[in-house]
């Protein structure tokens, strides 16, 4: 991989950056096979790029080896036609390096990185320590830190982690928080240095009138027809018609919480025709029941009417 | 007060709604004669109405006949001009009963009511039950139901809420939460029915993109023209104008978080030349030594140049 | 009420101190007439103590004029058979502080304060200075901090503040809370000075070897006589038969707490032939249904046969 | 490794088990070189067993061939002598039971498992299939659950877990949180069945009341002696004398927490001679000026004087 053309294809990350789920075979090992028609459906949907292997991609719940497998299938099957922003996070600061390695080696635009958190970095400065630490042996991989407090309990401020980050290779962060005060403000301030992705999908007009151009997220594996209309809506100054695509995308998403998140989300591809399989465990399975409530109550919204 | 006139003036609720402080007198006690003074100064700055003896009104330090001749004042000296909302949130609901009665009395245009936390209601019908117990004697007083759950600790769905919601005189609801998704989807559903006031100052553009139009908070004391002009941008068109307005607000409040909320948002109002004195116990009191530094980083951030 | 009877029968608080239910008609105001019952039922049952008007009291649900009222009916008919003490905590210092007087004129042998809980204490100067406050009309009423984190989110050091503590009324500490470390750490360093009193029943045998001799609980309405034995045992040196008292204690306290606290702790006292009434809002009413449930679980735990 | 010498030596966990530190050169890299050292001084000093690779041993921040490394040299030079437990909890279940066949192969004794935390087990039913997956090839190896909940955000019920239960070699619980009711209750209940090893050292005496005796901690690396005392006085019925080692304990542990946990336990080793090295990120170094306050700080307490 040269190094212009990842700046390249970076400059053009904007839109929708689905976080895509790792497909499964129905006893829980890896689906390799499924990834190429997954990118291929994704991207017919019309997303921009991929963050691969995150939490939606059950990141933690995967071996070294099989995220270095994904990593490389995603990659070839993606094939350059839309960015892939692949997540190396990990509690093991070793480990995340060595497949910070690993990302580059394969031909990765761009990596991810959630902060430890079983042990959790204590401050601003500590934590870019960690950010360099692992991206010593890749100093020009563009890198994105991901903020996601509520999951990783890592509440720090991403304002002073921009204010302080030496590190030419920061490409920018991916924010997952509702705090659009903070998120506004970061934009104000770093847009020419850093992309600041959003990661709340049922705020996106929150994000796009601060702002902000790029979202990641996982329903984007289902209803990027909706967010592009949404978009679109904005662009074009139609708000009532922004606020009604994004009314419709905070209705599906409390029935993805409700019934359990990524778990959920999995199971939309599967309705979709793209059975990316079952979670693993530490996640609970789907029951049949379940399932079937799952599919009335989104049939009753009317999902498979306007999503697309 | 007649009902005629209470729907009129709310119907024209729009705008800026002001937290105000309770002024106090050097010892703590209160300097009722302060009030018009105050209230003068902010209708003069552009407030479209008040929301008396709230959170930055320091309700649960004050008792109970404290708040009745407060309110008595707030409503005699601003004699009509803007609405006045009277908060009347208290743990015991007995308590609030009678504020509501007083405030009916009093000739307030609407109450607020932030939920007992102590205890607090553990579903959505609990807190319609308290809601309705509170108002039994004033069913026709416009209600507010005033969400703050960071601080109350009552994390109830307000969908939910204004779903099961049998309560012919609610108006709507104070939502002081970053959660723009719900915030957006209740505009969407109930805005024929229900005012949805905006709580959190720094993502007032986030609001009005979600369709709002109608914002409570403590930094209109001080910085209400900025926010004027943040308003006016965006129903202009000019995202680029709002938000650098939206930016500026986050740092002026980010100084005053840092330096204590509510102790920091009366300080303002004491550099803007309305002393509304020092905060009660259990709020900490300001050194002369952190005044000194807080007016410094106000003046390094340029506060006093553009605020208004 | 002279200092010295005050003093003396503070020497004497030791063992059981109960928080009391206030008792209720059906229609939520306030039995007075049941108290005389309630009292001689607790004493009768081995009862050492009463604190009053607390968390179990549903202190934040009444009104001041109740709070009065109670305190009144509690003092006269316990008639210093044992010592009361009354909790006149309240988020408006301004109202405990009258409430700290009308104790003292009452009679009261002590008084406890939960700090306030919608603003809390800074730190543990904060927090003094809050207690000094409400107790300037009343230096020479013993005073006992209530900790209770949990609900009030006040998440001091005990420690920290007894070493600060320059109040000479300052009697002790209700000690909410699971920490033994430091619990026992303050006995060693203070109990020449201050009462630790324990607050969390199901872990008395864990405050008894501690050192710990009195206990202030809910359960103690409805268990002493398994308490007392529980104490007998542990005195005595028979671990094995305090840990089988302490273990049933668990259990009962597991199905309180499913049943909901406050409420199902009044419909223990309904069981055993002391009608308190129904809680008030915003906790939730039993239902009949839940009841009877409630009821059945303690019998299948042999609950009636062996508590007292 | 014979099953008979793995059950033979668990009927002898008893008393102190101490958390390891992982040692480390200057650069971060293992010191394997000095486990032997560290275990003789650990067992010198009168420690039970060895609970090797858990938090206090930097599980998170050590690669998967790390800690088999380490496991081998630990079980190596402890050669029997005492028990050795390896932690193998992982965010990743494959993980982990690549680590419990290796833990298996090595010779361990038993095995404990903190729960997955960035994804969690949603009730003990799925908590329970976790344990039961990372144990599939290793069915006769004791195995201990790890419940650390203010770390791991795994908040489920214990009592609960074994009373659903259905797997031959558990073992038992290490319980590190302060809800003594519940660690006493599942001692009455399950005593013949399990071993409950008690997590918080500041707590000791509050288990040994309960009917613990078998500990698990971080300062039992530098202070074992201590802990001895604390027993044996508990043991001879000498509970002032325990009372007084208790309070000592929570004086240099609260030292411990101020200076940072793990970070500060690894250099209590090196004042005592055996130099485990720094911490790894996400934990943040000592600088000399805090490391010299540290030690001015124990020495004040007279922690030099008395700990042994």
């Amino acid at each position: 991989m040269k190094k212009g053309s990842v700046l390249q294809s970076l400059s053009t990350l904007k839109g929708l950056v689905t976080a895509t789920h790792t497909p499964m075979h129905t006893d829980g090992s890896l689906n390799i096979g499924l990834i190429g028609k997954q990118v291929d459906y994704l991207i017919g949907s019309g997303v921009n790029g991929l963050f691969i292997i995150g939490t939606t991609g059950e990141f933690p719940s995967l071996t070294l080896q099989e995220r270095m497998q994904a990593t490389e299938e995603y990659i070839k099957v993606t094939d350059h036609r839309i960015p892939v922003i692949v997540h190396i996070g990990h509690n093991c600061l070793r480990e995340s390096r060595i497949l910070a390695r690993h990302a580059l080696e394969s031909g990765a635009d761009a990596v991810g990185f959630a902060p430890p958190s079983y042990f959790k970095p204590a401050n601003e400065g500590a934590l870019l320590s960690c950010c360099k630490e692992i991206m010593a042996d890749t100093p020009e991989l563009p890198f994105f830190y991901y903020h996601i407090p509520e999951i990783t309990g890592v509440h720090l401020s991403i304002k002073s982690f921009l204010t302080i980050a030496d590190m030419p290779n920061l490409a920018g962060i991916k924010y997952t928080l509702e705090t659009m005060g903070e998120f506004l403000d970061c934009i104000d301030l770093f847009k020419d240095r850093y992309t600041m992705m959003f990661g709340r999908d049922e705020m996106m007009l929150s994000a796009l009138a601060a702002g902000g151009d790029t979202f990641v997220g996982s329903t984007y594996n289902y209803a990027a027809p909706l967010y592009h209309r949404l978009i679109d809506a904005f662009k074009r100054g139609d708000l009532a018609a922004a606020r009604m695509e994004q009314a419709r995308a905070t209705r599906f998403i409390d029935v993805q919480v409700k019934y359990g998140g990524v778990r959920a989300s999995k199971m939309f591809m599967k309705f979709l025709g793209i059975d990316c399989g079952p979670v693993r465990l530490p996640l609970s399975p789907f029951t049949l029941d379940k399932e079937k409530q799952f599919k009335q109550e989104l049939t009753a919204l009317g999902f498979f009417d306007w999503y697309c």
